[in-house]
């Protein structure tokens, strides 16, 4: 049977009142084999929902190790994921090719994204590489790059005044022109596109894969909706069913003002959140998810927020140890700090941080 | 015994008025082993001049197919690789590391380079990775993106007037001050870094490796002093001569306006040419090397050029099928086309545009 999409997430929380995300459960048998002869998210074919997407060599991205930094926090080891040697630049580019492909599968002619950078320039790349129209929804607020990135692509942006009515035009684009989403349009938001989200899974198999016995013990995510930290999560979940690993990293979202921090001290998750973001758009917005929630406390990770001014330095302090990050990525390292400061992670941690992005975008 | 550097080439070229670089040979076995665990560069630890070097991740890029783009050549297979996926955008990152592994090695404490963005910003982070300081010699067209990613790696920012007045600077600085150069300062040119070129033999190794039985027949390279061109080239020999490759693909060079092309015509090789690359600046200055022109006339290959006002049709070309690149990585794209209407390349060629660097750098 077909799976339907649930753009708007699960019917029956939807009817309680409390909005969230499907997770997909596929039909295969207890185990499934890595494809060791591929490159990049193909060695986890057998575990994505579509086997076939139109590839530009997403994924495979390497996990390294910066002379110095684990000895500035005081802690054996620090590694870092740099996400940003996808495609695009970033770790959309894992999720793009599946939203592409459901689109494909479904006959859509048209995908949409709300997207304030990153989203939108994969999404454009993708759908281009696979023959599909794009329609980027965004604030007059995006990056010179990322626009032009958009535009070259041949997709088409729409801009709207705020970050909010982007959904509106989502919605109307999809209820009434048939376009297929990526990004989420509800309020409370459920996240971005399912199948799109089950590209992450692969960031944690090569997680596994590339540090072996050494696996962290936590792990730092930029988060505004956590479909990043989600997808995280589900492939440390299917690790740990497959018997590679015995346990699962905690997960830690970095946010820019406290969102998931105020949720996991109590706060409804359906609520608005206040803030200023400016200097990390791609982390910003006023809501969080359900899914978001679930992982961090399932894994028994936490949230910190990084303010403003605090980018700027971040971006310095990774950069002179070798990675010009975007400042969304960058925080990741005084969120370590952080934590470690907070005791929530200790000296015995072994500590990735995910760099979502490059910062090559005038960010 | 150490070698020695040779800022100026072969000493007895130079005696003979005819300035060139210098092969490097190893004195290892009559083989070595590709080292199947590990990833980038580090595949090929045996063949490269330094075992240990400041990493960020570099290598290791994909070769990719992007469709349709056969079919509007008439060729049945185009292939693409990506160094836009290294961990400064470019391939330049498998050269900086080399350069700072040999410069820490003579106890030098800075790297200098003269570049007009990509060079620089890797050199940048890899002096950085490596703790060594680092100068970039450029003039006042430096993009706005790559100045900001060379100074918040820590790096100093050298502006003079011209492109030529670079090496002024660079002279000054190795020979007065005791920095270690990255780039060529000698006029005419012998090239850039005898130890960071032998980076480049890892892309040859990466295609045998990646295309297998597929081997392309016909490669085309974006050039300037063809740094890149002439490491793949003693890649590819060094290919042949360990029994992976029955013979070496077609070199072709991809210009701005005739420089190569009128050597491969016959004119000196130490003139000065003239012509304008204000939309293409990684692949613009006035000169050429004589290991340049030994590669594509070694390999059977050729150059091509492609003019400013066919740079940005070149960009929405590639990324209108999902690859957004810097326009001097794009016009691999009509090169080919030029070399298939000329009949250099033919319709039985496999053909494989090395692009470069990728597009979000303003350029």
């Amino acid at each position: 049977m077909e799976p339907d999409d649930y753009f708007k997430g699960c019917p029956r929380c939807l009817d309680d009142g409390y909005p969230a995300s499907l997770k997909i459960l596929f039909d295969y048998k207890n185990s499934w084999d890595i494809d060791q002869k591929a490159r990049g998210m193909f060695r986890y074919i057998d575990r994505l929902p579509y086997r076939s997407f139109p590839t530009l060599g997403e994924g495979g991205t390497p996990v390294i190790h910066l002379e110095g930094l684990a000895d500035e926090l005081g802690i054996p080891e620090l590694w870092l994921k740099n996400e940003g040697q996808n495609p695009t630049g970033s770790h959309k580019d894992r999720m793009s090719p599946l939203i592409v492909a459901r689109a494909a599968s479904l006959k859509r002619t048209t995908v949409v994204a709300a997207s304030s950078g990153n989203a939108g320039a994969s999404l454009a790349a993708y759908a281009a590489a696979g023959g599909l129209q794009c329609k980027i929804v965004t604030t007059p607020k995006i990056g010179r790059i990322w626009e032009k990135a958009i535009r070259t692509s041949g997709a088409e942006i729409i801009k709207v005044s705020n970050s909010k009515e982007r959904w509106e035009v989502i919605r109307n684009q999809v209820e009434n022109e048939g376009a297929y989403p990526a990004t989420n349009y509800s309020s409370p938001p459920v996240g971005s596109n399912l199948f799109g989200v089950q590209g992450y899974v692969t960031v944690a198999f090569e997680i596994v894969e590339q540090m072996k016995a050494n696996l962290p013990t936590a792990i730092i995510i930029p988060c505004t909706r956590g479909d990043l930290l989600w997808g995280i999560w589900e492939g440390f979940i299917e690790a740990k069913r497959m018997g590679w690993i015995n346990s699962i990293p905690r997960l830690y979202a970095v946010e820019p003002f406290p969102r998931l921090s105020q949720v996991l001290q109590g706060s409804d998750y359906r609520e608005e959140f206040k803030g200023d973001s400016s200097q990390m758009p791609s982390i910003g917005g006023n809501t969080v998810t359900y899914q978001a929630m679930h992982a961090i406390n399932s894994s028994g990770g936490g949230a910190v927020s990084i303010p403003n001014i605090e980018v700027e330095q971040a971006q310095k302090d990774l950069a002179k140890r070798g990675l010009f990050l975007e400042g969304s990525a960058a925080v990741t390292w005084p969120a370590a700090s952080k934590l470690i400061k907070s005791g929530e992670i200790n000296k015995n941690d072994k500590v990735l941080l995910m760099l979502t992005s490059h910062g090559y975008k005038g960010v």
